[in-house]
């Protein structure tokens, strides 16, 4: 492992990610609204790739996304790899966490509520424990999920408009959107039930950094069927 | 809600906390370690008080712990409030998130295995829905903290001397202990099975701020037997 320092303009970026890991998508879309260029290294969690010794080296978590940063060094967790997005491109592009701190924490706090209270609780190794059986398995993660976005939307009313922190797209619409995605998934009527967060959730699928990343665009992705 | 730029010199912290809840831990303890003063008031998670409706207006998501800026604005998820307490008194005390950006990224990536990948999985309301019975519960809670325990035990490796990242306490440790507290009380032989997690643990406890805001020390602090 190299903890030399990174040059943007030298060194390449390779994203391992699945296409329908919503952290994974967090990641792509961060990159892609940075403009920022990356490989996109399909792990197959259906088969079990996340788990092989190849990819417990690049996480000894056995997650996805990691993110290859030069030779060599990986990175995981999605809200570090977005802190280290920012940090190393601050001027590309527009600010995934923007504004005061005090702003900027709201966001953290929005992408927080997703990445630390709800996604980790309806993930299949929590599900998979929980029961075998497959109803059982969703309606946890529908009670899961929508006691995260009850929160979401109550905590982002404050400063909500276009999208959830005023006008432009920040960390806290990238950890949104793919966990509303998820939700439709579960059978959550989100339209219904979150009317707010699926109008924010409509205005992100309309840009292009969200549709490049998300997930029936990715090479891997399978047909609905799959 | 106020928006306004806050006043280091001029304004009060509180944090609304439980004694043994790892993520009160973290903030108390942050604060503590930039020598930073604030009120600590209990919220009891055993009689409810988080669900209380006074509680919900902190923290839509009913969680502990709440940090109070100011008058009248909460900020909630501890990893949001130490970014925010890095920003905004960046000189004050030894950096949370210290280093290089790729260092950086490092410690943020050890927090987030703690923060997203382990402590939600093991806490109360994952437990409660999954099993009634306290054996079922522990059982639950052992897995995922010896899960979680075991990735940052590698992924620590390339950095690690005599706290997580070299030899100053970082927010990696800060998040690390309060999470090894919990493996203890779960049964966990932590010195056994992460001999040098626990060596960190206990030079972690040698330190003065991580004392002063160690479950233990608190003010609502029950008997081991409560």
């Amino acid at each position: 492992m190299q903890w030399r320092r990174f040059s943007p303009e030298a060194d390449s970026l390779k994203v391992y990610g699945y296409w329908r890991s919503s952290a994974s998508w967090r990641v792509r879309w961060a990159l892609a609204l940075k403009n920022i260029p990356f490989d996109y290294i399909p792990v197959n969690l259906l088969k079990g790739e996340h788990k092989s010794p190849e990819h417990l080296k690049r996480n000894p978590m056995g997650l996805v996304p990691v993110l290859e940063i030069g030779e060599g060094h990986f990175l995981s967790e999605s809200m570090a790899i977005l802190e280290w997005v920012e940090e190393v491109y601050l001027l590309k592009g527009p600010a995934l966490f923007p504004g005061t701190p005090l702003e900027r924490a709201h966001v953290r706090s929005l992408c927080e509520i997703i990445n630390s209270d709800t996604a980790p609780l309806q993930a299949p190794r929590a599900q998979k424990k929980y029961s075998s059986e497959p109803e059982k398995q969703n309606e946890w993660a529908r009670d899961f999920i929508s006691q995260g976005l009850r929160a979401f939307d109550v905590a982002s009313r404050p400063l909500r408009k276009k999208f959830c922190v005023y006008d432009e797209v920040s960390a806290a619409d990238i950890f949104l959107v793919p966990q509303i995605y998820n939700a439709i998934r579960y059978g959550i009527d989100v339209a219904k039930d979150f009317p707010e967060l699926h109008r924010i959730y409509q205005e992100c699928l309309k840009t292009s950094a969200c549709l490049v990343a998300s997930p029936e665009t990715q090479s891997d992705a399978h047909p609905p069927s799959a």
